[in-house]
């Protein structure tokens, strides 16, 4: 996680609270998110913004005691658990939660001043860090209403001091004495305002979900995760390189892609299908078996066939007048969002040698129950002069020091989403993917393994050439090897057209990493440097080769061997934070019928 | 740019030259790369790799006397540049380059050992740095046509010797001794084997481009860029969000947009549009008018009349049809290329506080003539609890980092590329940006100073409330300051609706960043977080508020002040490069009617 540096340019230069950069508060990390959770900082006087996670009022028991000191006031919660309630009432419970919570001392309970009735307590958090600040604020200084309202907006002036007794996980909370913004929330009108809510309800509302903890862990987590693959390549001296997103090669996979177009805005969006076409027909056709069925009148039935048939007629000849089409549009030609970088990151290999790029890609799911995510991005890596072993060892060594780093650097965030109903991160299964070597297995030696293992059936059948299903994908990772595992050397028909044919002619070097608990989070392979061998592979793969003559260039000019791999960016996060739903990895999910905004 | 660590995997265990980790060679710039050139690496063995850049030919004067080394043998080049054909002949001027060239003194012509006739004299390149690596084949090796031609491919062993005279702009050479890969080229076939190709040519070779020099600088500076910003915004605390590529909220600006459809693939790709329908019709009404004016077929203008009101019927169903059409597509719904993050990171900056993005965007160009990038990637900030002044401070020091860090560990690349044809990057104008404070001033005092320059008569039309045109933005940067200037406080009706109105209700808190020599590199806003000003500002823009209504829900909810920007990261690659046509700035890159690949 990022150190949020800062200037000189707080107005109190005496402080040891800096001021973040670019905006006029001190960011919650750099006062709670300090390792004494922000001891050293007690008596301070800080700016500090945020959005109100949860918060109690300080009540009088009855009216006219409110400031009484000899009685116990009482405490109205908002958006508080029952533990924590009990936590602010109870002082013993309050003693234990705060032994287990962190295991700093505070002094005892003789110097505790108790909030005075009418002061709100409330949490703030800016998304800096896990951690919330606790914020008390004065009846005097604004209609409490407004700041203890989850998903309230202040920016506020104050004095840190330790705590005490209130809240265990806290070390130190700030007392507020100026407010300088409010932005207020109408509870009844925002969505979120329970304090706990769903998966399914955030997910709803992806403008607004980045604001609950296990949004917020998880958008660090993935920034923390992008960052360290910049760095492990940007240290191992590859390129970054940015491949297309709009491609007018269809390899194939057309059925796969997303056309691009501007056909549409040329005629104000209204536009015909060609199964507008064909559905105006059938219904002509319905109207003439109904006629011939009736037998009632002759003249309907001609005048229905004859429409019919000029209907026929016009239809061919839009169709025909429409496959030409694609020429009119944007780019003179068919156009579609890329559903893999491979091919152009290559072109760049034969050329820089080591290179990698971070980018979207776009695949079309058929199924409308599939949750698999259409807009996806992906780590894709070319390596010349390398080979399958080379590019294995890449893999490994790549998301063993992304997951290295995430496992030291957002600690909190991964403690957090483990606990918490979302993820169920395994601190422990990460450690063990980065501390000890990956299993390597032939993808015939695995199915010789799966097809002798006594002590469990399998539901899918299995036999060499066959694709492995999640549950044999499973057994290695999870039960058998109880680590990453990377299966190599697939039959061919398991494997794009580009994977090198190895000597046998019937397995190639592709392999994919089956990550425990999630399956394949990246494949690669070397790919077929003989120019021969390629055209071959792309004519048994029913391709059309003149749309890929532009990538043979590369194996007919100065080819050479290469490999890479591409990584599921988003198989990567569900296995670093153990989150159960792919949707919930990215900020906007884009699924079959669902694109939010 | 990145050092290319090594491992330990090297066969070579007591070289100093060390293998790259994942290809099974050294990487030229681990060798000429290095400071001394290579000098200390001397005498030492490797394996190196690349793609030939220019050659030359050792050749006996006369057959029967090639092996005889009292006479001195003739060299027969390729792809070499007339001066450099002089330096491998004539001794003096070979000395003079030489010291012009890097100034490293090497021993006296006494000890120098003349090429045998019959040995290609090979210049490398593995894309990892500018410099080339020379290295000598005997033609015992191979075939010496295979090593020479421009654009082959090579995978060598050899030893590395230090070269006394032949090549000045060398300091190491490596003589070969073993060959192992290569991947011919046929010199009459592949499109670059010029040593010298225009710009204009390469240009055409998207996917072969990166062997030239020019390009292949300009792809390793436009990493840097890349992984510079990535680093300043993880120093300062900021968080990486992938906001989505495929959007369906259409902000007004639809007629900028790319559409995104599956209705096409549905059909097999023969598709029928609105104007297929009108041509059609129109077609026929030629036909009506023809027979009309030929007054001879009665019988024949009445079935071409029948047959012209069927069609219009036909037409009037399907486009009626037509018209729901999007809720049958993938999404249910109308999807777009997202012209702009804007929007989207602006919700999670009011979560986290401290966002960026680094991501590509689409905008539809109009004139067929416009080089504008279709497709363009863009580093998009936003910061919560900041106003205008902070994202000006935030431009300025980001930039600047970006600036710093390229032009230190880029320096070959653009003094390669303000000497080649392709770029004129001058470090004197990246030094200034660095180091001097830039010029802000108000759109307002822009607008008095240009109407009161009497130096210069601009072509355009220039009073209160119109746009900058490129001459006024140039003289303001290239004339008047001579250093970037930040443009700021616009009238709104040059501003997106979500700029933040004034006091004056006439002006926003916008601005534009203008680069020497470039323009607008980018632009940045406080975003207006009162509902009621951002309401009526979209109805002012005509924008459909109903698409908005999710926007509108971070000003309803906890709103806050905010602010950011957006480079235009092509933009700021044309400045530090001094490249003349944005299309070289990008890989693969898109404008319309162009979408190679």
């Amino acid at each position: 996680m990022a150190s949020s540096t800062s200037s000189s340019s707080s107005s109190q230069e005496d402080s040891p609270i800096q001021c973040f950069k670019y905006s006029r508060r001190a960011t919650l990390r750099s006062v709670v998110g300090r390792p004494d959770g922000g001891l050293g900082l007690a008596g301070e006087r800080a700016v500090v913004g945020g959005w109100v996670r949860s918060s109690a009022v300080v009540k009088a028991r009855r009216a006219g005691l409110a400031a009484s000191p000899s009685r116990r006031p009482e405490v109205e919660t908002t958006g508080l658990t029952c533990t924590e309630v009990l936590m602010t009432r109870v002082p013993l419970i309050r003693r234990i939660a705060r032994l287990m919570a962190n295991g700093i001392s505070v002094a005892a309970s003789g110097d505790y001043a108790r909030p005075a009735a009418g002061t709100a307590l409330v949490r703030i958090n800016d998304g800096s860090c896990v951690a919330d600040l606790q914020i008390t604020v004065d009846s005097s200084l604004c209609p409490l209403e407004q700041v203890t309202a989850s998903g309230a907006c202040v920016l506020v002036e104050g004095k840190i001091e330790q705590v005490k007794h209130t809240a265990p996980q806290y070390v130190v909370q700030m007392r507020v004495e100026k407010i300088l913004h409010i932005g207020p929330v109408d509870s009844d009108k925002y969505p979120l305002s329970n304090a706990h809510p769903s998966t399914e309800l955030v997910r709803g509302y992806p403008h607004l979900a980045a604001r609950t903890a296990a949004v917020a862990s998880t958008a660090r987590v993935r920034s923390e995760l992008i960052h360290a693959a910049h760095a492990f390549f940007q240290t191992n001296g590859f390129f970054h390189v940015n491949t297309p997103i709009i491609t007018t090669t269809s390899a194939g996979n057309r059925r796969k892609m997303f056309s691009v177009t501007r056909l549409f805005s040329k005629s104000d969006d209204s536009r015909v299908t060609p199964e507008g076409v064909r559905a105006a027909i059938k219904e002509k056709m319905k109207q003439v078996e109904a006629l011939k069925r009736s037998e009632s009148n002759k003249e309907a039935l001609e005048a229905a066939e004859q429409d019919l048939q000029k209907a026929n007629v016009l239809s061919r000849q839009l169709e025909q007048g429409g496959s030409t089409d694609s020429s009119d549009d944007y780019f003179n030609r068919a156009a579609y969002l890329t559903p893999c970088h491979t091919l152009h990151l290559e072109t760049y290999a034969c050329a820089l040698s080591s290179v990698y790029t971070f980018s979207p890609a776009f695949q079309v799911e058929i199924l409308e129950s599939d949750k698999s995510l259409t807009e996806r991005w992906t780590i894709d890596v070319e390596l010349a002069f390398a080979e399958l072993e080379d590019a294995m060892s890449c893999t490994e060594d790549c998301l063993k020091s992304l997951c290295s780093t995430v496992s030291k650097d957002c600690s909190d965030e991964l403690k957090f989403l483990s606990s918490s109903q979302a993820g169920n991160a395994s601190n422990s299964l990460i450690e063990s993917a980065v501390s000890s070597p990956w299993q390597r297995i032939k993808y015939t030696e695995a199915v010789n393994t799966l097809l002798q293992v006594t002590d469990k059936t399998f539901e899918s059948k299995l036999e060499w050439g066959m694709p492995l299903s999640h549950e044999h994908m499973s057994y290695l990772a999870d039960d058998l090897y109880k680590k990453p595992v990377i299966i190599y050397e697939y039959p061919k028909q398991l494997k794009p057209f580009y994977a090198r044919l190895k000597e046998d002619l019937k397995t190639v070097s592709a392999f994919d990493l089956i990550m425990p608990k999630i399956g394949i989070v990246a494949c690669g392979s070397q790919k077929e440097e003989r120019l021969d061998y390629l055209t071959t592979r792309i004519d048994e793969s029913g391709l059309q080769i003149e749309q890929l003559e532009w990538y043979l260039d590369t194996r007919r000019h100065g080819t050479v061997k290469h490999s890479g791999f591409s990584v599921d960016f988003e198989h990567l996060i569900l296995f670093v934070t153990g989150l159960k739903d792919v949707r919930d990895t990215i900020p906007f999910h884009r699924t079959k019928g669902h694109a939010k905004y």
